[in-house]
């Protein structure tokens, strides 16, 4: 998918948020359990009640991992839905990779290729040629850290480099790489004041946002909107755990709904 | 495993070399195409000619990922067949692994628990909180990435960070950590003369170096090697695809047993 069909989705729908699947079978109603596949299952159903809400979904590969190849084979049939079903949606896999040339190599053929997702979140700390490879897909995007919403990330990301913090070292010097339009950045909700900062290092890319609502996401907006819109605000637990009950579904949606009103006030 | 039960097989070996399994369809010997399995027939072929010259194994996770669902089988059957014949080698996820920590414990839940690792890569970017998840595991170990062997370690890993580069900031501040003893560390080969003072931070702790032979792998052990040994040595390709003939697996015997020979001096 293109930059600009994103950006066309998300102006149509008026909301840019992004639904994360990070499916535990712990946390699902029990009567999915009796299913052939109930992270499919799952899935499915909150894909159906959502998707006119929402213009990404973004799979935690680690949730599906963690249930080994039956986990492997239901994140295969999420992305195979998706873009079977909806293809104008915009899909990430969170799968913070990253590695040497040649294995960073095999990671973008099994995401984009294999899976056929339109991007996936890459860790920098390997630095250009472990993220170029994933850079050379056309209309395929690379989600990179730069500053992350949990407490760990005042161990390395803030601490200052040559004068800037590593965060915008990371910003600034991967605009450098080849096709580094295919560029998009994470960054936590919960660093909403740094956002400014941020823009004026990347001014036009899009950011992937975890955990923005209420007052915080108008304070993202404030502060990290741009002409294109430039954001993706995800939410995960809040949306598909809503319920655990029968009616998970129309819970999800009901609360992807109320984010997706705040967004539209927002655009 | 514990620390003292690697440390004792290399000792008694000889040898503390790993064999990463690599596994490149496009590389391997075509005949093996025509099995139900390739990749896990080639693995089990390597395993079986070269176990007695290795203390590890290193499946590269992105190139069964590569492979979808049948990769992650075949990875599945690898992990499986080395726990059940070889209990004594130390197996490693190389997975360069690494998200905020509810997500991060699903991915150890999916390398220790339900693969049956003894240890996998995770990334620092995120710190602390991204990284203990792993280190609750008892006799397991996070090998975490402190300086890589690639080009792209001067971007950011080689930068000054208060006053010391930033993968020293790495080693120093990760052993505060908690669990930090299971904490084990990748430093590539071609970095062989940073180790000297990578010893003085972390004295005690294993390190994963790929990619050392000849007088690299002596530079190695000169300024890396401690009383435990304290190095793990992985050759990937040039084991594994010494040959592409029927002959395969004794190939990758004698080029295992040649690096094994050049340890046993080392010892």
């Amino acid at each position: 998918m293109t930059t600009q069909q994103l950006v066309n989705q998300i102006k149509k729908k008026k909301s840019f948020l992004c639904i994360g699947l990070d499916v535990d079978l712990n946390k699902i109603p029990k009567h999915l359990l009796k299913e052939d596949d109930p992270i499919f299952s799952f899935n499915k159903a909150i894909i159906d009640a959502t998707h006119h809400l929402c213009v990404a979904y973004k799979p935690n590969t680690a949730f599906y991992e963690a249930y080994g190849l039956k986990g492997w084979k239901a994140l295969e049939k999420t992305i195979y839905y998706l873009n079977k079903k909806h293809p104008e949606i915009f899909t990430i896999a969170d799968a913070k990779r990253g590695d040497i040339g040649n294995t960073s190599a095999m990671y973008a053929k099994a995401f984009f290729e294999d899976l056929g997702f339109d991007s996936v979140t890459v860790a920098p700390y390997m630095g250009k040629d472990s993220v170029e490879p994933f850079l050379a897909f056309d209309d395929k995007h690379t989600i990179l850290l730069a500053l992350t919403s949990n407490q760990g990330a005042y161990d390395f990301q803030t601490k200052i480099v040559d004068g800037v913090e590593l965060y915008k070292q990371v910003l600034e010097i991967s605009k450098s790489w080849e096709n580094s339009k295919n560029l998009m950045y994470v960054v936590g909700a919960t660093k909403a004041k740094f956002l400014g900062d941020i823009r004026k290092i990347i001014p036009n890319s899009f950011l992937l946002v975890p955990g923005a609502q209420g007052g915080n996401l108008q304070e993202v907006c404030k502060y990290g909107m741009n002409s294109d819109i430039g954001l993706l605000i995800n939410s995960s637990r809040g949306i598909i755990y809503a319920s655990n009950k029968n009616d998970f579904a129309n819970a999800a949606a009901e609360k992807a709904e109320e984010l997706m009103l705040q967004m539209a006030e927002l655009i």
